[in-house]
């Protein structure tokens, strides 16, 4: 690859505003081993305007392509993709689509942008469904949970994908060496669990050296570094996601109010405000980049509503790695392969 | 009601051993508003040692009932049940299949307790599947989520049974007044999540007055006061349990270390210590008395395996009160009104 990459950075979903997206376009312009191009869409005097503030106005690896419209958090995902066609996240992946990026990043409307993502880009070969990848930080490691809810319905042929995918995201975008796949289940015996999981775990047996797949794994393992690649239905993936966040905000909530609670705890607090920092720094997801869709001709990264600059930075970067990895070909290649596996285990189960 | 009723109190499955049961035993007969009987199944012996170290012995509310065997933590379910016949966690549950006692309460392997309970008693009329209902700590409240695991393959008419014993359970046990109960999905819209969550949310609408429900709600909902019965299939609720205790667990452990790592925090965390300590007691599951399998001719409630003695006395206490508020009488009349509805849903589908 010797014709740097593009990559659409829609500058317009940020909770913080687009002078927050432009300034982590900066830290990533910063960033060594990559000579990738970045386009910010978006209304094109507050773009320009932040760029001279970061002192990025004409930059030669920085471009800003117009747009219109914006997608509001709360909009309805199909509706919103018709009604608003110059909309900054929908043109990111139209960019992507027509090949003038290699990857788009944006913060805004998840539903909406899993639906232009699907709709505009065409799915690999052999993959019928895409699936929302997320990183979860632990004490630890962290680890990528797929699929959060793109496919809330899923087929055995689906879970085997994400499996394959979520292992190749895992070395490509995160850097994890050989990671441990783990099907997420009730229970680590055969038998225990859905059919869905059953069946599933009897194909990702099949694929040997594909994958390191370590087995079902029950959710008080999610958090213990049993696993880096926990694959689920987005069903289930979306329920945990958003519950684990819900538990960890309610905990957060108590202790706060424990601690206004009397003036020896708010001393007690002030002297440990390094460790709940350093706490929530560990745990920080922003170092992840966001959630990728998986299974598509293009990379799409949904970084979060709230994304600070070195979350759009780090999101940015690992859009880049993962395009310079050559993550499609992979990926392209391994469904191919997990394909062929789900045919002979279909054949066998037919024959008489 | 005017005979004491009786619970069937296993002593052998608690981790703390059988005299923190027995104290527990003491602690419940100490509560007021109730008369019932503990009748203590376990290692006759070791019962009556503890009995009179609490000065219980030959207390006129308080019987032992001798049993040769336990089931360990770790033994496979259908195994151990048919292994050991003489284990106190079968026999618990067949003093209520026999009459002799209302419900039973045991610490011990939650899988063996749950195909013993199924197996031993019949479920409801009406009733195909029961479930495993979990009482979850919140900052404000405290709320049911089942089934955590007896029934991970669930149909529409497995999670309408649940809402209606969920709610009813919710009164009686808890003491919680017209509890809102929802439907677990991925989004609040009609058509999000899958086919089992959209035909169970039209029939919940259905089901009129007879359960409060107020439609579906998200992972995040749980822990925000919003829902006081959250309805989900055995897998979803399984693995959102135990994903939860692990992250709280992870997120215990991350703070400990951090404090740990200079002087200062230590001190800190000494001037905090009664805010973790409080922090603690509000999340304090132990208050709940336990999971108890609903749907089935027979109380049972599965306390925790670390169960101290006042969750073991807490847990007689629910038992206890669930009996004599004729929990079983309601429930079977609520499961025959939603199956009413239910074949009323299905005629009107059916019809052309």
């Amino acid at each position: 690859m010797d014709q740097p990459i593009s990559i659409a950075v829609d500058a317009m979903g940020s909770d913080l505003g687009p002078s927050e997206v432009v300034a982590g376009v900066g830290l990533f312009l910063k960033q060594k081993g990559t000579r990738a191009k970045v386009v910010i869409l978006g209304d094109e005097d507050v773009i320009e305007q932040a760029l001279k503030g970061e002192k990025l106005f004409e930059h030669p690896r920085v471009s800003v392509f117009p747009t219109s419209e914006v997608i509001g958090m709360d909009e309805k995902p199909i509706q919103s993709i018709r009604q608003k066609k110059d909309a900054s996240l929908v043109r990111a992946v139209e960019l992507v689509k027509m090949g003038s990026c290699s990857a788009a990043v944006s913060c805004g409307n998840t539903g909406s942008l899993m639906a232009c993502s699907t709709l505009r880009l065409r799915p690999l070969d052999g993959v019928s469904k895409p699936a929302l990848a997320t990183v979860w930080p632990s004490k630890d490691n962290h680890f990528v949970v797929l699929d959060a809810g793109a496919n809330p319905q899923c087929k055995m042929e689906n879970l085997v994908h994400y499996a394959v995918l979520g292992s190749l995201y895992a070395q490509s975008g995160l850097g994890i060496a050989n990671p441990r796949v783990g099907l997420l289940s009730i229970g680590t015996e055969e038998g225990k669990g859905t059919d869905l999981t059953t069946h599933t775990h009897r194909a990702l047996c099949k694929l040997g050296d594909q994958i390191n797949y370590v087995g079902m794994v029950e959710g008080f393992q999610l958090f213990n570094n049993d696993v880096d690649v926990v694959v689920t239905d987005g069903f289930t993936g979306n329920v945990i996601l958003k519950t684990c966040e819900s538990l960890y905000k309610m905990m957060k909530g108590l202790m706060k109010e424990e601690i206004k609670s009397n003036p020896l705890r708010l001393l007690g607090a002030a002297c440990l405000g390094g460790a709940f920092k350093s706490a929530r720094k560990r745990l920080d997801p922003d170092r992840y980049g966001g959630a990728p869709m998986l299974g598509l001709r293009g990379m799409v990264i949904k970084a979060h509503g709230s994304s600070n600059r070195h979350a759009i930075s780090n999101a940015i970067a690992i859009a880049a790695r993962v395009v310079e990895k050559d993550f499609r070909q992979q990926a392209q290649e391994g469904v191919a392969i997990a394909n062929q596996q789900i045919k002979s285990i279909e054949l066998a189960v037919s024959e008489p």
